[in-house]
């Protein structure tokens, strides 16, 4: 008989797929250990669960959404489709291919809904700590239930963290910063393009953040974007009233000085400086400390924590590829945990796999490589289980593509449109240019 | 031989007391306790270490800090000045009665760097969890030291928790939040009046922080002030930019709807909704649920957490004394643990000695009764110890001047000046009227 108990830390598109992975299990017949996951937000779905807050939350912790109005997914939708549940399947038709967060909540909460697994799922629970004991094999995790304000243990045989890491933001001090006369945010508190209309916004940083949110801006009526890089400007053909600084140096009052010498007068500074691995609910021995890479540290498979097998982390990894990479990894753990896929006992063999993959991630610097990269990572595990396979080369296609439609025109890339690699059919060109469709809700969305 | 261990939970006002207090002790030949004094930040001074950080602090934790820029006492020093450092012995000369943060945060660093305390105190240090072992009387604190990323865990006779509560926030969502097209932030995270110089600035709350943020606004060139009330208005005589509202009862677009049917258009609101008790390290039967109010829930003589004698929190009250408060109660405290004073062994006694405290609170509800209330159960702790004795009634009497001054004119109750009740001298009336005094340094207030 199966007794075993899991615990799945966090109810995002993570630990969303580790619930529809064992259901699947069960559906097929097989018997499942008890799964209980632990949600800090009222409401599933992480990061794509928007908030207005900022900061802390209801209930004084972090808020762990980095999610802005007016987003729209920054890839092509045929690069993250599950294999077990289409867009098609889920909206009745197919859709253009940039889809607003809250259509593709809406994609992401159906599957989870037909698949029946809320009831898995403790909400407004915080985990406050979680030790492991050697002598008994055993997790034990403390919980802050929030409903009733009431702090509990319990005791599992694994614990899976999905918690994400793009909420805790890396936020780095320049000279002038408790000064500077404007306001400072960083990226994760960032809400509503249009509090900046008018505004000459400076962002630091050359990633997506930067990419997005000045994009943002821009639409919705700044004055001015200037990005500021450290190692190598973006490179985009922005729009006139668009610059590409180096580093900042300091700031003085409103004015800010970069290290070329240029400087510029500001009404805000929005830090899109990255997000950092952050678990203070765990020990020295379970807490994963990895910079955000495609070949995380630690992690056996990229999966399975090296320090102790029965502990388990999903989605760690640096993305080009998320939901389906998230679901690759999920079947893969949940194979683990029924014994049908066992783990190496040597140690050492486990090391030798993570260091192998750090050796072919540095082999190149080229993107296309890094996609493939990761594309390979995914056909690796789910060749091992029996999670549904679909062409991987296909989506790493669909975003080679992507890259094209960047460079050609960063503010045009969302009007084109791909093919579904798991249902074979096209996307509709959407019925609105990006630029001008100020409207993001789903209803609007889907009028194609 | 005195091996006990005392962990202090914070190195802010309260906690630094507590520091100086054991050290007055040690001075005088008593034998002490080891401290180890657990420091969030990298510097002492809880609130009045100022931080440009919003939202969550370098090390993805809550930001401690509430504090904003330009901010001056909203109180005469003359309430809570050290009986045993005066600001005269400090400053070499009296200074004017309402001192900005960067000259009050001078005056609490002067009296702990004289002490030489700062060796007790490990900062960079946050505390994760607490647990306390009935069978052993002795509690567990994990703790993460930050610098080096490292967990530890240590064992302690007893903790004083004094790690303050107005840091996290108590933020009330409205109808249509999630689409306000402003900015929506709490005064815990406000930072610089000077952002809001030309904009219409909602807040909502009739306490400290509306009062004070919106004097700010005003102060640095707000186009308008509204704050909203609740219950009630504040009353004051304000600027003819600036109107009372009852409560809100919904946003849309930049729209604020207000119950009596008035509507405004605002670009930002600043929620001014106060604070709540917040300790995410403790279980429940350590941890603390009370209301902000004087007469604190749970602890007997206002610092014993009664269900574990050997747990005491400091500072925990509603205050209209600050300093010389958590110095009455640090004093205290210290005397219970070095055995000088004893506790009943009867709970019921305790608590008979909190249900009193709380009728008396609840006998009125005359601000000058409160604050004559606060002020006796000053003079009952202090009776208790040798911390030196002062005026507290002098002092009850600078907070009945000062209520009287605010009615009088709420833009120039900081001109005014008060009689130290520990050095009997007058305070000089400031150089520059608050209204006027737009450089909030330590020089420049220093230059009477």
């Amino acid at each position: 008989m199966m007794t075993k108990r899991i615990a799945v830390i966090g109810a995002g598109p993570s630990g969303l797929a580790q619930l529809r992975a064992f259901q699947s299990a069960a559906m097929q017949g097989a018997e499942i250990p008890e799964i209980v996951c632990f949600e800090k937000q009222s409401n599933w779905g992480g990061l794509w669960n928007y908030t207005w807050r900022t900061g802390v939350d209801e209930n004084g912790d972090p808020v762990h959404g980095s999610m802005y109005r007016y987003l729209w997914s920054n890839g092509p939708k045929e690069g993250l489709e599950f294999a077990d549940y289409s867009f098609e399947e889920h909206f009745g038709k197919q859709i253009a291919s940039y889809p607003p967060r809250a259509v593709l909540f809406d994609y992401i909460e159906g599957r989870v809904l037909k698949a029946g697994v809320r009831d898995w799922i403790r909400f407004r629970s915080v985990i406050r700590w979680i030790d492991y004991d050697p002598g008994t094999g055993q997790f034990t995790v403390t919980v802050h239930d929030m409903a009733k304000d009431h702090v509990y243990k319990e005791q599992f045989d694994h614990v899976i963290c999905a918690s994400g890491h793009f909420s805790s933001p890396n936020v780095p001090e320049y000279p002038g910063f408790a000064q500077f006369n404007g306001r400072i945010v960083h990226a994760h508190d960032f809400r509503d393009a249009r509090e900046f209309a008018g505004k000459d916004v400076l962002l630091l940083g050359s990633s997506y953040s930067a990419e997005d949110i000045g994009s943002q801006c821009w639409k919705y009526g700044a004055k001015s974007v200037t990005t500021s890089y450290r190692s190598a400007p973006m490179g985009f053909e922005w729009p006139d009233n668009w610059q590409e600084l180096p580093a900042l140096e300091s700031v003085e009052g409103r004015t800010a000085h970069f290290i070329d010498g240029t400087s510029k007068e500001v009404d805000a500074i929005i830090l899109c400086t990255g997000y950092r691995h952050y678990f203070p609910f765990l020990p020295d021995d379970l807490r994963l400390k990895t910079a955000n890479r495609l070949a995380a540290a630690d992690l056996y498979k990229g999966v399975v924590y090296v320090h102790n097998p029965k502990m388990f982390y999903l989605g760690m990894q640096d993305q080009w590829f998320t939901f389906n990479m998230f679901d690759a990894q999920a079947w893969w753990v949940r194979d683990v945990i029924l014994g049908r896929i066992g783990l190496p006992s040597d140690k050492q063999e486990m090391l030798a796999d993570i260091e192998e993959r750090v050796a072919r991630e540095e082999a190149s610097d080229d993107a296309k490589y890094a996609i493939q990269y990761q594309g390979d990572y995914i056909k690796e595990l789910i060749a091992e289980t029996d999670y549904p396979s679909f062409d991987v080369d296909g989506a790493c296609q669909a975003f080679f593509e992507w890259k094209k439609h960047k460079a050609e025109n960063i503010m045009t890339f969302r009007d084109h449109s791909y093919r579904s690699v798991i249902t074979g059919t096209m996307a509709p060109v959407h019925h609105t240019p990006w630029k001008d469709a100020l409207d993001d809700s789903k209803e609007v969305y889907l009028q194609n």
